[in-house]
């Protein structure tokens, strides 16, 4: 459960599956595209699935025609700068997640929940552009909502509309402040801010930009929940 | 119309009334009450409406206990901490503002602004706790919104509020930060930025607890409008 | 479901608890204790379970010396400054929510963390003063904390201790910053800062010294879990 | 009133003219050229006039030869970064709204304000240049300027331009920070805080560089202003 | 020239007249009256003018009490919380330095500036309350001002004032923030970045509610000059 | 070595003098006097040394008058708010280390430092005011500071006495800064931000106010030193 | 004495040179070279020597062609980004200014303050690379400083040069913070915070990178002295 | 001892060997490869081991065809961007520095750390990618790190490493936050919130990506020891 693997600039923590209940997933950001390719191999001989968040389209062309040559099933989203690598055969999806977006602009933050959140095995609903300076939209979207297990909730600028979700709905909502805005927006500080100091009390916050960690974190409670026997 | 009064201390704007539509309002904060009373007899005087904020409770007293010796008619309000002089006789109300509050908390701010706005003459309409966590409660009293000459929207902890507000009204709306809240409320920043960032595209924002500044400027639009023959 | 009462400065969201999984709770900062007394009232009426944090001494002996006379069950932390009504039959806790704290002064927030999440309705397993700097301690207790449903870990200072737990549970964190710190914590950013930009995935944030929006969460986690049969 | 156009990455605001009394406007900052020609389009087609900020050399270009072709009548201004298609009739503008800026640095902010006020319906007067430091510059135009309905002030660096309008003037300023300047400017952060500061009660404030939220406020005004009879 | 006096916790610069121009002063805040006392005495014997800021009314009355017991001539101003022994003789004022001040509530600021320029010799021209909203006020008493060495612009809130007096004199403007204000003038900042951002070119800066700073630098500048002979 | 004694509120980390070279000292602030008194006789019952810091008056005393009733030998320093239990014979001091102060108003945390760099066992020389306003005071003090094998430099306001020594020694030098000073000081930032950025390469940095970080960290580098055979 | 020139976008402040003491200062970030180019004719037809700072390559080349064609004596600093066009007699400088850097990096700023005290007609004294960080560097320069009028220090990184130099020399020092540093230099702001908190009293500040405004103040004071017949 | 050579726009500190225990390091960023060049051959003529840091590929390239066609022995790290000439014999290692790295992004600050702590004369070991989050890691290589007599631990993000650390080593922590990160890390500024809060006592900070500073005073502190005897 504690196995690691020692890659000398890398220690892949291969024991992660089995301790945290999902593998580790790789943050491509500042690692040379060698460094990430020897740890995609290196998950694809243990069979886990592997996924990698920040992998720009030069990253990306390089490791899908590596794999594509090697003939394996994988998936690059360029928008949310994802790479996913099928190594084990995918499951029926279990539970909602839906992920809504408040802008057309917070599409790349938006798009990497929604990866995330399928790598871990759950159903997404996806939603863009029901910010709240346009009410009606996310009202009309509500009903679709209102089953889910978890709603992400990605919004820049003045990042209301968590607090608007946040105040229809009776599970728990992940809200991610973007760096989407300008002026005193000062790279996400007032989505995230807004964010923190919701009334609404079921909202939980994450990084400013950080898709991924909202549709890991909604995957790990629809994994819980549905463990349990739920449907 | 640049006529002032030099009280040493004091130099008071005696023209404003003329250059700027409205007479100056007395700042209580950090002055004596000497200085303020001597302020308020100057401006009797003149017989010019005065006007004052951040008058405490032991400041207000004083007052009180002055002018109400003299016969003259007066308001503090002590949730506002403001205090009014009539020196004029009140005419009737021109113009509707609305002045809504996202919580109780918010209530010291909120009655600033509503005892600023009644001074400049205008019609208040006053609705509290109407915050976005309980999206049916600003839903049930938008109707008597709608026809409202100006919004001013007071709020704490997120801010939310005047975003929501602004997507359903034809009026400018003024948002008032609080600093209501706690944590990384950072003393009314995270409503401030939140306000600022607004993408309803008429939100104007003043400062932090700034209910004097909404009360004013929203006066002020009322003035303008009306003068014009609306109504 | 959109149900409210309009008590004038308070407009209580009585539909909450349909729309939302939970009661609205009562925030008693700057509130007066007539105000929080009278939407206790109102939630007793409609045989809802009244919850309420920020209730100093003084409001709380208030409170408990009023519904104490009229014979109803009732709990004031005084540490966590939470209060409760007992309006319906405590039923049998479901699920397990693990409340974990680094230091004894962190007691307040980890105090209102468990008060929030056993009026959820949970099982709540309370552990403190299990900080990084002795990292023994947080081993010799981690078979108790692994079958959890979620755990809070509520941190100062550094706020290092989610990142820690993160990488040995395979449930959601929910990291909860507090003030508990000098000079350069800068009330509670120094820890805030750290669980945002935690490298354990798994790790979800709440607003500095927010013990009740992580218990708050946790509980409508754990409920959705074993609404769903789990166990 | 609440009709929304669901083009998928897209809920386009069909419904604001009625709502909130003027179009949705176009963000352009993030979205991909093809993007803001579909929501040109389908404004085009509901006869609503569409207006887009933020659009740059590449973006206008592509835009004005796909419409003139069609032979649409529109406007691109490349300082302000604005793009305006005509589908009514332009109507007699008015009211009349000045737009001051403090350095000659100031001008893409200005100049989105200036069209954006002119999308409104407005008149409007543009005066650049005229900053505290050389204050005979100011006094020479207020004669221009104060019978305008609104006075927008642009200004970075220090901000202090419309703390001293604001001293000259009977109506609502409504003051944009730039983040023109260095140092210890911020990004437009000195600026802003000196606006929000301001001794004069009038002044009104946006976020950094939004022009455009300043000429639709200020737009808002006018309208309600000349609705009600005034001229 | 290097000389000091070893007093246990306290080093004596008993050398910086001869090297700096002018004797130490003695900064109050923290230090036990006793201390302070020392310190006063140990200047005393050298025949050295002695100064010290912010001692507050008891310590004040402390050292009042002890020096006017062995006739020493002394002044406490309680409003600049200055204390000053005269151990020379006071010789003729040389250099004029005007000390203009925003606000009323600027007063201890503003007097602590004048004190400590009147310490270092020169004549003070004192006037309070010309702040930029009443623009007539600053104005009227321009003449007076300039011919001023030096003028020193005491001013809260925005911190608009020393631009826009920058703007109309030919010499040094020394520009003194305060604390005064509330919201978003965040301890004084609003100000000190206002002025550290002035378009003005003649505009130095020292620390929030530093009046002691700009009256001994003033003091300094109008000591140079009149070294030269000038008048 | 992973030892701890379970007192329930707080996890006592016994093993930390074998693991970490010093015992675990308590951090008062924010604990019962009650708990840290506990912890004391904990520790005493072990023959560790216990030595707590940020321990007011109130909680002195009452420790005070405890353990001196059982005949304990005790050290309370009331300006370092440090309470020191001798529980093993105290050995001969090993090592120097120099403790120097900027101002006078740095005592408290100059004091903690000396305190608990006296109580790991070093020798400690300890200067206070010889701030680089009066160089000459450093200057004159140097001979005795080179041969330390650590200097401790606390230093608030500018903060930039650590430059000037760490210019001076061939030792490292640990900076602390302090909130003392005013003004844009913000709580010792400015120091912090200084010492952070020091130009002298052998410069180390402790949080603001962190007498005590700076005492252990240096008595640690001592203790290393001499444990190889120094002298 | 308020005459302006009205060039559109630009509102040419010809009066300043009288009002204020030295003429306008060009600033040409953000202008087009033609915008400059049109200021810089302006002002020699009414021979004003003219002075502009923050011109890159590009528009020094422009502008060095455009006026050596014209057979004008000019002087382009590349390092120090100045241009200036001589249209009087250059008269005998008066008075001294040192100009001292703490490092080589710094000098983009340093020569920007010594090109603009040049222009102000005064003599400069420029010694580079003199950081606290190796002490005997300054006190080898020191007898070539103390006969200034005026010292600027321009440092980067920790800012502490000022501090330092203000304790060894009778006139008044202008600090200049850079923005030279990295990680917790935060664009300048350390610097800043550290000379805005400088304990020697005869330190004045100026913004980030204000090269020019130090050398613009410096000018204006030894102006000053001079003019009153010293030497 | 304290000798410096005037190179003009340098001022080169060649008595710091004898006075600080090390030579001066050069800082590359902001100065030209002719003035790094100039530098290096004026430390080679006085037989000084020269350092320097912050040299891009480009310098690097530079000095290094420079100086291999001198025949010298040198080492370009371009990873670290550090370059070393070799100007004495190497010495035996003295002394063991680990150095930890928490991810492979931060291998820059890591190695920059490295090549520094082996210029000292220490040996070094190197660790990276053992972040909390793979706790296992850490704890697999504790054994090797426990001997040193110094540990440097770099790391981004929220920057738990060195708290970890600390908690297990009986020697000082070293702790370097890096700029590796995202949204809410502004620029490193999380992990070095995190790393001054720490509640390990024997933690010291640098500045944000100062690898160089912990090396270099790691070095001392070794150099410090092993001069004493040890071994």
């Amino acid at each position: 459960m504690n196995e690691f693997l020692d890659l000398d600039e890398v220690q892949l923590d291969i024991g992660r599956r089995d301790r945290c209940g999902l593998p580790e997933v790789i943050y491509g950001e500042g690692k040379s595209k060698e460094t990430i390719l020897k740890t995609f191999e290196a998950f694809a001989e243990k069979n886990i699935d592997a996924f990698a968040t920040r992998i720009d389209a030069e990253k990306g062309d390089f490791l899908q025609q590596h794999f594509a040559a090697k003939g394996l099933a994988l998936r690059y989203n360029q928008i949310a700068k994802t790479f996913r690598l099928f190594n084990t055969l995918e499951a029926k999806p279990v539970g909602k997640i839906a992920v809504l977006s408040a802008g057309t602009s917070d599409a790349p933050v938006a798009e990497e929940a929604r990866e995330t959140a399928l790598w871990t095995g759950a159903e997404v609903l996806f939603i863009q552009d029901v910010g709240v300076a346009g009410p009606q939209r996310f009202q009309a979207k509500l009903p679709l909502v209102q089953d889910s297990d978890v709603v992400i909730v990605v919004a820049g600028m003045e990042g209301a509309l968590p607090s608007v979700v946040g105040g229809h709905v009776a599970c728990p909502v992940i809200a991610v402040p973007t760096s989407v805005g300008y002026g005193a927006n000062f790279g996400g500080l007032s989505a995230l801010l807004c964010m923190l100091n919701s009334c609404a009390s079921n909202v939980l916050v994450v990084n400013i930009d950080a898709g991924f960690k909202a549709g890991y974190a909604a995957g790990l409670i629809v994994k819980g929940k549905h463990k349990n026997g739920g449907g």
